[in-house]
């Protein structure tokens, strides 16, 4: 290690959703990960052994609730439970990504708001601050009560574009109708217009229409998107703006979920390159060549020194 | 008093935000409003006298938390506290309008989420459950953990246009970028297509261009918000789309803050005619011809009916 | 159905951990169980759907906390959040099992107690009251400050053997020093001796012996655990009781958690009879000739009926 | 600035019930005031931007909750939530006057403890400590949780009238039958009788008589109270005293609220003099000849060092 | 038992303090106290045995938190702990003398406020009400976040005295500052004067004088306190208001604590009569002839039924 | 005092439950306990008077709850109080012997789990960590949310015995079916075999029999317990053992609490020796010559230096 941290009370921890990342991380920093195993029982009980002291000290948990998504919540309470009876000082969770976002709001009756008992659930088990990235939507802050300090991966992707060559001029699209504040955002650091997906159904049992409200003929559109799942939307909507003129498509998204069919949706849809973050470990399998990953970890790091050493954190956005 | 509700235990009483609402909703439910005084002491100080035995009675407390807010906000919170020491059985909160509802994330460093704040406040108080409609994001409702029921404005608005004649055919517009969905829910309803109005700054110390996405010409364009404050959005939106070549202009929305110039912009603007809903109260000098109000008392007034009897509130909206 | 539970207040749902378990209670009780259905989104998060208003009901989940522990636990946190924000009067959990249960001290410097942190989730979500049934310390009942009710699984297990027919006397056996007291109580019941497998290293690096520590020669050994888990205690001293001179072992628990080699240890250890309850489901290929199973259903649904009544649960032990 | 006081994470902040008194407690520290606009959105929402970082720091933050005590209440615990989400470590509010504190019991059926409810709603928003000066009754400090340091004001008052000469002999009196122990206190630092005034209503349907009981022919009379608010009480004491043979009449209180007809009726009453402090900041025009303003803020400023330097405050008083 | 009561949900349970007083208001409500033994162990634990079910009762136990004060707050809080595990449905604490009230603010540096503390106690153990008679101070109401019934005893001791001739005039008198309002709703009751006694000490080093303001002479001067404890303070004052010409002195106080040299003092002082109630049971040595008891069992009996029948209580005293 | 601690911001303050054992612990880490009278007012109530300021201090309140237990317990509480309005940083409680131990699950019906509601009343009156010291089950660590950290009396126990000669070969035996966990973890520092006392009772109506399950014939018997009262049990052990063969019967237990009859028993029982520690105060006329007493003041103070200076407490007992 080159660079070294030097105020000893100033521990991180990984768990096992995102170990890469975490260990990324620490060399931002400066810090070894802290000794801990977290294993299972061979009853699937989460085993957590805690190999150093870590009395009074300042303790960042690096965890995404990425999938296996329960796993990984259990994972992080049980942490912190340990951690909060083995007297830290403050317990601080670095969440990549926060699972379980969409679910934060009744959008039917009798719905359970998943993404608010979760933040009581940490708050419960003694959390005492969150930092994390992108959240599905921008109210999940209030969520908590302790302090939250939520990052950006919007500059990321956009540096990364503005350094890139396209065919023609680029246009920001939005797939759905609720992102397009996220694609005006995207479209103010690229100086482009903006073109949103409508997607609708025109009449009961007839097919879907993904009608495109604003200008794309003849233009680079780049899809944006904070979470992509199962690919569904962002490879229909991909196909549709090349159906309607576009001359090439690009995806970016902060949090790559990929589950279920969206390798395989993505490899065989016209998006000719997806953008995407590690706030989410990607297996090898998922690796394909139109994948390109961008690393959040010195954004982190650069996060936690500040938490650390009481420094304003909103100025790493100006 | 046509109808009678017969069960002795449901009260509901009015604070002084929107008395002519509650007066309607009492009647739609069949009960006459609770004996209550909420006046203010020579320096300021609220006082609240209840005037009848309210012991192990369900109370519903009606206040939109509209101007002046934060007066609002201390009766209610005062009023709950008075409820819970006079033993209620439960407080249920009527607020139509749930006023700070736009504070509801950090937008910026050292932010409150004030929305976040007031729920907090209305729990500690007392409260046991909120009765809302039409709150400015879906999260709010996971800031609160007693049970929240979030009533519809949007098809009281929508079945007005559906009896209604227009110049051209409709499209439905949304004045800015988070308020797609709202605008795409509308046009479900009224069948009809989306624009969206793309204000944005073309370069530093450049005027804001209103840019439209989408297709409204020779039409006739329904902005929709779920507030409109100062109006000035909302009117700039309008002037743009009739010089877009929209042939007439009309704006609706559920929440008529309407402070500051917004009745003069209105008066001004190329808004033919706007359509609110007495969530909150609207003073004689702020009812202009242009403006019709549409009442949610039937709606309100089942609502407790049926949170009261334990039936499906969700079924209203099927 | 041939009796039928009348007050409609009275709601039994199931989550997915023991649905055979849930149906059969349902049906001592006499009702249909809740229409309601918990899912899996394509990226693993959980998603309930509950398909009848709750609003005003005292509502009883079933679910034991057993493999897979943490989505169990994860989709029980979640339903109660979904009753309680549904408007549940009463959120009665039904844990037939309670996972995590021997995590319940700090072994060792710095381990969590996953135990009390499960009372204290299930709490903050909402739950009002949990019945189970043999918990494995008694003091777990001490984690909760909501209502509890602990079942007993010992007489049924008594009632099992007190109608069968033995080769020799009896003796119960305890296969650890922990577990002498329920030994003695099963004992008390069969009116039998107890005996105690005393397992320890004589010296560092040599085997541990199992010393038996009371007299088992000539006679019918029964163990008796509250959970059986890898079966490699119970297994060991059922071979060493052999050794010993018992003429046949046979071993009990109420909780059947059997994971990784428990079956193949049991198939081929000296236990010529396991009995065990229902209250975790045993899958079809740990369904051995060797294995008795015994339904706590009948127990189960006479509590809730009590609960539900308001008359005592204690007297269903006297 | 002559004196700076050195340590950076002492930071005080003002609202805007006094900013005066806030200015001169910052000069008696040693601080400026830390940067923070208060406003007002154009329908009447509170907008708080703190514009330096206050991560980590102890942060004072200086509000009356005095009329306009509604709005003065919000910015206060809007400015906490903003302040616990920007990570301050210490939340401490200087609260010179604290309103409502006559609101401290239920004296009719179906009264709120408003006194106490902004207690809760102030701990629940996340303040850490209060420091207060001569509470309406010393219970309120109970009402707080956390830490309160409660600040004399009679001393200062006290002191005035040593340094000052008067006609007679002076009898310190009580206007109400609540306050006798106030009047005793100050009778001890002047070494003086006391007496009190004795309201009482004859019978029904008769005018209040202003008895007095104790000694105050031909006697300076020094009328104290805590708060005086529209004056009607002391104004009909001082006319009292004077028919009954006291040369002058003086008064004085801590919290001068001063509303309504307050300052008509002070002018056209018998009190030569009243003696207040600036807990409330007195406009200009209630700042008639008859009234003498003493400052708190080097009591208050040396009670914020001591506490920010874990000293003694009890010894201010000593 | 001539009436008795009907509903079974219904039930009075007696601790140790007082179990004369419970007796009678469970003949006032017509019920028989509830089956329960409270002892202790030999070490001196507490061990409590509620010998009925009381699931889904509401209980109302009886416990004046009188000396000895800690046993009795211990048998309370573990009561409260038994009947919530046990389920009952409400929690009602009838505490005719609530101990600790005069420690209710902080009058030293570094003093406890027990009364607020005790009140955390009861409600974190899960007491749901409060019914308590003539508090210290009106104000440790708030001390409670639960519905508090403050019963009143004045009118019960003012009833005495109406019925009974007296030597001379009457004039009712506070023994001490703290106590003049008191002593004027008495006075009110009574249509008599009042009188106070400023006891102070002229200088350091001289002995106290009982200085009385108001006029006494000639007059049967009744001395009013809510809580009688060593007695030092009412005795000196009777032999006071003897030697400035009262031609005879009674005294009254709700709360007889009595303790150390009381009934000395009283036996020896100028006392002809001491009126007390029975909210804290006198031992037989303590029963003097000059004390006089009255109940406020039917008080107590009435507002239970009141309570359980959610009745207004306020009307009690109209 | 010849060692000194230097840090002035670790203060220890002892209540009255065992002074010596605290002045002990004070000399090990070198500091003068705090300066603090708890005492009595006449009617019972606890007066403290804490006489040197400790705000933002590190306070460590050193107190046993043993008899008088409620009294000792209602000290602790208030103390806590105390120091939290008096600004304590922490507020550490140092119990060697945690009272009410034994209550720890509902045995019966409707029982309360007292030690679980003291853990919540200590933790609600403001307590930050606890110290102690073999907890009766070690799951009452679970009853606590706040850290813990539990020392070990069973190694000062052992070391005496290692360093002791006795008659014969020794046996470890377990009074009770409870305790073999404890008596095998002696056992393996004494590398020693076990026995159990095996009490039950044959038929009913016919006397227990002291039935003994291991072999202790010709050896020197040393009976374990963590907890000895009324010392009821282990008398009648010690003599069983005797009869059944044993040479000798030596007793021990962390936690000498010899309540009642104890003493008298001891004396006249086969123990020849009984082995304690200091954790909960002697008084004269139980120190009889059979029992010999360990200090465990040098583990404690160690163990408060530790958690003070942020070192692992767990290290102490490898």
């Amino acid at each position: 290690m080159t660079n070294q941290y030097l105020d000893p009370n100033l521990k991180v921890f990984t768990l096992n959703s995102n170990k890469a990342l975490a260990e990324e991380i620490a060399k931002v920093i400066g810090v070894e990960l802290g000794k801990c195993s977290v294993s299972r029982f061979s009853d699937g009980e989460i085993q957590i052994n805690i190999e150093e002291s870590i009395r009074g000290c300042d303790v960042y948990v690096i965890q995404s609730t990425s999938s296996p998504v329960n796993e990984n919540i259990m994972e992080l309470l049980i942490m912190i439970d340990a951690l909060k009876r083995a007297s830290a000082k403050t317990i601080n969770l670095v969440v990549p990504y926060y699972g379980y976002a969409r679910q934060d709001r009744k959008a039917r009756a009798r719905e359970p708001i998943t993404s608010k008992l979760v933040a009581n659930l940490l708050e419960t088990a003694g959390a005492t601050r969150v930092i994390t990235l992108d959240l599905h939507a921008p109210q999940i802050q209030g969520f908590f009560d302790i302090p939250t300090d939520q990052l950006m991966g919007v500059p990321i992707l956009a540096d990364y574009f503005k350094n890139r060559e396209f065919s023609g001029d680029i246009v920001i699209v939005s797939p759905d109708h609720g992102g397009v504040t996220r694609a005006r955002k995207m479209a103010e650091r690229l100086k482009a217009p903006i073109a949103i997906i409508d997607k609708r159904r025109p009449k009961p049992n007839v097919a879907e229409v993904m009608n495109i409200v604003g200008n794309i003929e003849g233009k680079t559109a780049i899809l944006i998107d904070d979470i992509i799942d199962t690919a569904g939307t962002i490879t229909l909507a991909a196909n549709a703006l090349v159906e309607n003129g576009a001359v090439e498509v690009l995806a970016c998204c902060t949090h790559p979920v990929l589950s279920g069919p969206a390798i395989e949706r993505i490899q065989n849809s016209q998006i000719k390159e997806l953008v995407v973050t590690n706030t989410i470990a990607l297996p090898e399998e998922k690796r394909i060549d139109k994948i390109v990953e961008l690393s959040v970890a010195p954004l982190i790091g650069e996060a936690i020194i500040r938490v650390h050493e009481e420094q304003s954190v909103s100025t790493l956005f100006d």
